[in-house]
């Protein structure tokens, strides 16, 4: 197998966008080097490209090594579009002009010689050479100086760097090859803030332009690239470019193991890296730790079909949820939950070490299964997480998929407890672009898989608390905000139509209160108007006993909801059902008239909505 | 009332230690002007200087203005200790030489001239003047430049100005004056990224600088202080002084509503303000917004007490609970929980706005009620919130105090986002410097209030995990660390006691995984084994149901703790029980005999030993 093939390497050096947009004179592009070579065709030019990117890996590892030098990753960066300090090496002054002239100005001038250590104060170096004549001027002077201050020093000449303008913001651009993920790109701030806040943003290779800029959108300080207290906006076209052309990089070359530029220096005109490190990993892929990827669509054999058996009784009809696990004690304790609360489950499926099959089938079988409405599954580092997430892209389209992962944290003593962040990291920013919605516990996925089906789909963003007091609607409110959902503006008629609705003083938002002089009346009717109001799309109650019970409540509330579906207006409710007594029953009568409700919890049913906010935005069936 | 009174102005402006520690010879300290006034008695000067602060506020009320002018803030900034950028004005080469020597090199100079705009291309301005004679050449040039520039010009003299070393780390020290919590003092990162990131701290004023340096030492990127890299490390002292002396200045002066140094330069061996604004608020106190924190011990009325007639019948026996809520839906789904879990309570008091008295009061009370062993609160804003820390600092050294505030976030359309969530973080902040256990929801709080006094205190951190598979073990890991809790490494007795006890591969780390060849008996010997070694503090069980019922395990567990027990061993225990029947009721009978089990989560019965810990840190009875 070739290092790196013509076809992989030669034909996609230059996908056609970045190239465009990189043109803006700054930087080098292929077939732009200081030695310009305009009399070869572009074609001969990028299959010397692909050639000389061979020839470095070829050379590398017949050296036995597997760090590439500085040279040899500044070829394979002039290769792919990614842009570093222009320098060259100048021994006269005409030819110092010249190298300037076409790297641009300004420049750094410094003597190149082994015997001079202290070249500042040998007066050996110039900064901020601004046109032909001061280049000129600058070699005389550093030449001059520099056999004043050691005659006999041997000198290969000076030095000519491209000088970068101040102001920019530190980036690092990473590109890696995961055992379970394979190809990854990288994205978040560099320097000591990087170091620190560990805020990066992965994707899978290749990546495209507007996935590349939604990385760079997506990190937690992307503010600062907006360019805070007066300082000009990064340009976040250049940043996505290079990130669309290190992973082209590390997606042609089956052989580079990482690609880190850090610091990437971003401002207004400009990205561009300012150092670039590459490793590789020559051995064959089979050594490396990977599973193919090839059984994906496999059908299920017998021996998992048989776990099925264990679902309990009585819990399989209905709309069913789906479970695999890696740990029998788990999978019995979906069972035990299925029980007590009825949950329709269509399978539960342990995983060992040995199965032939793993998630990644599973999750495509299941996604298949008419009887399984939504996907749970818990996991512990995926064998294929490539595989996976791309089966995930397309189940997740048709039916939720919830990921329970353990072993997502490591001890603060570990010492590589920043690399554990990381990777679940990757997990995190890989599940979510795979429409996947991440568990952090097995009871809210438990939660999840229970009430997502049970629950329509909303038609978009407007979510109205309506509450019976100010307490239960702040703590829902709060509970909505934590689960990523848009409180509304109380719609206007909502207000007129009702007597005694309060909005909430702060933010003329919802919840909307409902207080005097008849709660138990006016609270049916404001849910009706909500139910009624197109611009309402999902609603959230907070109910608290008061002169009707739990139970009255409840079949007043399913009444209306089947009245309103008869209309066909089928919108998702949620409930804190607040009481002393008969709250769980009540609970339990709304949940089989798909209304997800609790008692004693905000958190809960809030958390079920938001999931479904989650899924049907990653479905296109609500837009963000 | 006087603005500035003599005693809290002028004989608290120097605290002996910050005065000593600022005592570094790069800035001034009260008496050590530019001017010396070293012919007067220090007790003269710091009478001089109280006399200049009050002067200062005095003028601002006159002027009719709330905002201090820079000179004018600057003299409070004298005062008080805070350096900032020492300058001066030179009219003659002498003077401008004196006056460098005396600020200390290197120096930066500048005409000062409204008629010269443009300095730099006059030729007005030299930076990195170095000695007194450069002083004297460079006070020459200038004005000579200036001269020959505009003739005509009226110069003013020429400007001298301490240059700061570069490298600095870019820090924001505040103040202000919060309606709930009074006198409160910040530190965080300044500059673009400080905004960004919203990494602040909060800590009632005045500190100390113990408490100072803590304060320093908690922001999220502290480790930015540390000298990443290779910069050297911060010095935090110098933050911490600044800190204090900013703190007595807002804590001397009532007058004074806010003082932020935006930024503060810090370096290895120096901390200084570039910049200081300071603004006051004139009002008489009563006009503020802010409640007296006088009634704070008051007993308890009647109207409250008659509250507590609302508890669930049975359920006051035992070791109970006491709540208060702002919600009376709230309250009755506290009731409701305590009904249906059996848990003891003590009250629960429904809170108004007419109410005389308020949490800060409650508190006070509960904490003197033998009855009460937990004291939950679920509250919105704190209308005096100084007096709420102050009463819960002295009640949570004897009792866990949990706190569930509602309205902890802002919707992402609300224009003053940020500011909620600064203020949610002063609630973090102040909070947990009280020892109150901070709740994130209703669910969270009640499980807590209910396991807590279930619970023994733990006589250190050593948590071991002991698990009946990897599954439960590794979502168990998980939880203990959300939960801060810290995993030991298995003890080795314990590995070669027992056939069977494999340790989790990558950490060398709990859990310790009990598997083949008799899961009950091993299971058994594994928890008997850690409960007698004394080095496990708190054990965290995952139990699986396989050959013994959960029942069973549950008489087994039971049966071992009390032996254990009467040997005067009593750790704290949670578990988590999987199984698919049976489960709810032996986490019942286990939680009736203090272990803190609950089936299908790991995180509920893991966060009450996590609040556990907490509260035994606050109060001093387990070190961090």
């Amino acid at each position: 197998m070739p290092v790196v093939s013509r076809r992989s390497c030669g034909l996609r050096i230059w996908p056609q966008q970045p190239a465009q947009r990189s043109d803006r004179g700054l930087f080098r592009r292929p077939g732009d080097a200081v030695t310009p070579i305009a009399s070869k065709s572009a074609r001969a030019a990028s299959l010397d490209v692909a050639e000389s990117v061979r020839a470095v890996l070829d050379g590398v590892r017949a050296a036995g090594r597997t760090a590439l030098t500085a040279p040899e990753a500044k070829v394979l960066c002039d290769a792919y579009g990614i842009p570093l300090p222009k320098e060259g090496l100048a021994t006269s002054a005409d030819q110092a002009a010249r190298l300037a002239n076409s790297i641009g100005y300004p420049v750094a001038m410094k003597i190149v010689s082994a015997e001079i250590l202290r070249k500042s104060d040998a007066g050996c170096v110039v900064l901020g050479v601004k046109s032909d004549s001061e280049a000129r001027a600058a070699f005389e002077r550093i030449v001059g100086n520099a056999y004043r201050h050691a005659g006999e020093a041997i000198i290969a000449g000076v030095q000519i760097q491209q000088m970068l303008p101040s102001g920019a913001v530190d980036a690092r651009i990473s590109a890696e090859s995961d055992p379970s993920f394979g190809k990854l790109v990288a994205f978040g701030l560099g320097g000591a803030l990087g170091d620190v806040l560990g805020d990066r943003t992965f994707h899978l290779a290749p990546v495209s332009h507007e996935q590349a800029l939604g990385m760079v959108s997506s990190i937690r300080a992307q503010e600062l690239l907006d360019g805070l207290r007066g300082s000009p906006p990064v340009n976040r076209e250049e940043l996505a470019d290079l990130l669309v052309n290190v992973s082209a990089l590390i997606g042609d070359c089956p052989d580079i193991l990482r690609i880190d530029l850090d610091p990437v220096f971003a401002a207004e005109h400009f990205a561009t890296a300012v150092d670039a490190r590459i490793v590789c990993d020559f051995r064959p892929r089979g050594e490396r730790g990977r599973r193919d990827v090839a059984a994906t669509n496999s059908s299920v054999d017998l021996r998992v079909s048989a776990g099925a058996a264990k679902l309990p009784a009585g819990a399989s009809g209905g709309r069913g949820a789906a479970f695999s696990s890696r740990s029998g004690a788990v999978a019995t304790s979906i069972i035990g939950f299925a029980r007590s609360t009825g949950m329709a489950v269509s399978a539960v499926v342990g995983l060992d070490d040995a199965s032939e099959i793993d998630e990644a089938d599973l999750l495509a079988f299941f996604g298949q299964e008419p009887a399984a409405s939504v996907i749970a599954i818990q996991c512990e580092e995926l064998l294929n997480g490539r595989a996976f997430v791309e089966v995930a892209s397309r189940v997740s389209k048709t039916k939720p998929v919830l990921v329970l992962k353990a072993g997502r944290r490591a001890s603060d003593a570990v010492a590589d407890r920043a690399e554990t962040d990381a990777r679940d990291k990757i997990y995190d920013d890989l599940l979510r672009a795979a429409g996947v919605i991440r568990s952090r516990s097995l009871r809210s996925m438990l939660d999840c898989a229970r009430g997502l089906p049970a629950l329509p789909t909303p038609k978009g963003e407007n979510v109205l608390v309506i509450s019976a007091s100010s307490g239960l609607g702040a703590l829902l409110s709060d509970a909505c905000l934590d689960s990523g959902l848009t409180l509304m503006e109380a719609p206007k008629g909502l207000g007129a139509e009702l007597e005694g609705l309060a909005l909430r003083e702060d933010a003329g938002e919802s919840p909307v209160e409902v207080a005097e002089p008849s709660p138990s009346e006016s609270y049916r009717e404001a849910v009706q108007s909500a139910l009624a109001d197109e611009a309402v799309h999902a609603l959230v109650l907070g109910w608290g006993q008061t002169a009707a019970s739990p139970l009255a409540f409840a079949d007043q509330l399913i009444e209306l909801v089947a009245g309103m579906r008869a209309k066909g207006v089928d919108k998702p409710i949620v409930a804190w059902l607040a009481g002393e007594a008969e709250v769980e029953a009540a609970c339990e009568k709304l949940y089989g008239h798909g209304v997800v409700a609790r008692p004693c919890t905000a958190e809960t049913p809030v958390e079920v909505l938001g999931a479904k906010y989650q899924w049907a935005r990653g479905a296109g069936l609500v837009m963000a």
